[in-house]
């Protein structure tokens, strides 16, 4: 029997033993974003920081101007071996509405759904569920081999779930501490239940706030309507001019740097069969937005794109007021994809807007942070390690993923301690995480730890 | 010495004891917006009464739903004479910010100011002001000749300045009692202070609101952003597609209806010598908006207009949310000109709204009100002979002004009572009607007053 088929045999030996872990931890209510649960936050980290210490971890929890964090150490058994982060969150979101819950959300249970056990509980699969898998993939290696493959730091924050605020100083105060040869985050799902899955691309993200400003008051709209500059309309004519009639941004420039999606991972994205129109019908649309002769998944993921995210301006409670206001705000956000200019694309836009601005009107703008997209190269040996280990346990290859969205931690691990991410998570779409009964497959626990579990023999080697 | 000259004798001198009633009625602090003023609303409709009752009216307070009406009687002093219905409002606006003012509100004050006299004090010029105008011109005409030319009913109302909620009602009711030959309306202003003016036109108003639904709930805008329609992006279309490069509006069929300006209408205005720069620097503007190829006075007087009063969709607190909404709506309105149908309008923009959807999106509509223009033919023998004896009293013509609000009051009289309104006024642009430091020139009551004693003589011919 390999080493790995050794690690493998017991986590499936100690499977009960490694929930009990879990429910200990789900037990603990730490909502982090609930002042009247920082007692139970606390108490979440420390059972985590003593976990690790009696699994052979250097552990501790540290103390930040909000919650703390869980760091931790251990050894590679080789000299050589890379040394990766792990990172994970133990808070979790509240539970209300309470009464949509079918149990106690801090006490967890197996049932059984249609021939399939799940764990039910704040946290299952958000993220506690998950970020055992990696813990147990190690405690498994400890048991029969006495050490880990390559070296491990982990990193478990406690306010994911209320904005993150300590992890930037964190990371930049503890950056020689925290710096590995790769992060791995467990925080993603799986295409299906049956399809395991890497995300490899993350749209980046340019916020920009403008408030377009006309007349030097408010206006009465019989007295002054006609010559009047009505900044609603101004701004109406600048949002309706961000997009052509096919979809395409407007904004100069705005495409530089964005790639045509590689022919083998287009391939890839089309044989997942995604049904479009059942797609569009769960979000309550008989027709898709956006460029004309693209894939859904290909617009969300591999797309850059522009949404106004707020827009106000004038009377807006009961009834009316004639009114031509002197002033009207948007707030813009824009997706980027490849190697877009977060900064290059908030320059264009404000010149798109003063472009548009009749003589004497003005623009002001407020800033609201900017991140690039960032993407796993699928060249990347790591990745294609992690891609072998996930085909060997799922007897299928995983897809490669984007998400739509930006993962600010993996943004952080880049920037501050300049090193990529692999996202592996085993979470599914009906996991119903932030919503009543939240739950986590059993097979999503038991295929994640052994993932990981072979997972960290790959990285090895 | 001529009837009328006597009764302008009259006027000229019992000038100072017409001051002392006025400022009689300028003391009673009657703000109909604030409840805790009610008494006082009820002590000025009680005041007016009583002084048409002394001057020989039959006159009296009648109780509707919210504050009195007065209703004033007086015959005519011949049996074919017309009949006129003057209105006017013994309500005032309050005098808040009250720091700004340079005395007592409610003390009223003559002051002398670059050499011209006025009269400070809240309703100074609305209406308290301009009514007494008209009550004192009947004043000298019984005083001198014991009757008046014209039957006269007068209708003072005491919500004008919280909405008239009562008014409606109580036309309807008392129809048969307040239907005349004409309305004489006294709460407008003139050209300038050497320039009387009629105003002859007010655009008509339609309001309509439109939510633009998309999505059946508020999306992420990482995960669903591109496919996602933005409801806020359709209704931004939607606002921009209403008005051309040149201004002109796109509905169709919006201009049916709309006559050209009479060639001798646009000289008068034209003669006016508007300084259009100054007209925009008052409201900081540089440039101007609406028609081209349209002077400020046509584009407010003789043309109508779209206007969005209001706009609100998404996030629109402090910062950023990632959010494309489900919905975005606009409070939008028309101003009327000549023979345009409100109602064909509001289903023109309805139709345009929807002919705008996306496939499967969608638009829910809610009315607001809509009422036609009016406008008083130049031929009109009232009108006619209103002009004659404004000549007279200031050795020049009397400009036929536009309103670009609508004036309920006269839309009411029309569509209720079946009569049309003549708009005679004395205020001046700077009398700071709504703000502290309200007034009114002692030389605006003084030819205010001898021009209706003129009016009622003109009319009796």
């Amino acid at each position: 029997m390999s080493e790995i088929d050794k690690v493998l045999a017991e986590v499936e030996g100690c499977l009960d033993s490694s929930l009990e872990r879990l429910f200990a931890l789900l037990r603990i209510p730490s909502i982090s974003t609930d002042p009247a649960h920082a007692e139970d936050c606390r108490a979440a980290a420390d059972w985590c920081a003593q976990l690790l210490r009696d699994m052979g971890f250097e552990a501790s929890t540290r103390e930040t101007s909000g919650l703390p964090m869980v760091v931790a150490h251990h050894p590679a058994a080789t000299p050589d071996a890379p040394h990766v982060l792990f990172y994970g969150h133990y808070d979790v979101q509240p539970p209300d509405p309470l009464e949509l819950w079918n149990s106690d959300p801090f006490e967890p249970r197996r049932e059984t759904h249609e021939g399939r056990e799940r764990i039910v509980a704040r946290g299952a699969a958000d993220d506690k569920g998950q970020l055992m898998t990696f813990i147990e993939a190690c405690r498994a290696w400890k048991t029969v081999t006495g050490g880990l493959p390559v070296e491990v730091t982990i990193l478990l924050e406690g306010e994911e779930e209320s904005g993150s605020r300590s992890l930037g100083p964190f990371l930049d105060a503890h950056a020689d501490e925290l710096a590995c040869d790769l992060a791995l985050v467990c925080d993603t799902g799986m295409w299906n239940a049956e399809t395991p899955a890497i995300t490899t691309r993350l749209r980046g993200l340019v916020h920009d706030e403008v408030v377009v400003t006309g007349p030097s008051m408010d206006l009465h709209s019989g007295m002054f309507g006609g010559p009047a500059h009505n900044p609603i309309h101004i701004l109406a004519r600048i949002v309706a001019a961000l997009h052509d009639a096919n979809g395409v941004v407007t904004l100069p420039g705005f495409y530089d740097g964005v790639p045509e999606l590689h022919p083998e991972q287009r391939r890839e994205w089309d044989a997942l069969g995604l049904d479009e129109a059942q797609w569009l019908a769960r979000i309550g649309q008989a027709s898709a937005a956006g460029e004309k002769g693209r894939t859904i998944l290909e617009k969300i993921w591999a797309r850059p794109t522009c949404d106004v995210n707020g827009i106000i301006g004038g009377y807006t409670g009961e009834g009316t007021k004639t009114v031509i206001p002197s002033r009207a705000t948007a707030k813009v956000s824009f997706r980027l994809i490849g190697e877009q200019d977060p900064m290059a694309i908030r320059d264009a836009f404000r010149k798109f807007v003063r472009d548009h601005l009749p003589e004497g009107c003005g623009a002001e703008f407020f800033s609201h942070g900017a991140s690039p997209a960032i993407e796993i190269p699928a060249d990347s040996p790591p990745l294609a390690k992690a891609r072998k280990a996930l085909e060997e346990e799922f007897g299928r290859p995983p897809v490669h993923l984007g998400c739509g969205g930006s993962i600010p931690i993996v943004e952080s691990f880049k920037r501050v301690l300049g090193m990529d991410s692999l996202l592996i998570g085993f979470g599914l779409d009906d996991d119903r995480i932030h919503s009543p009964n939240e739950k986590y497959e059993l097979s999503s626990f038991r295929h994640g730890t052994r993932s990981w579990a072979r997972i960290l023999a790959a990285l090895a080697e």
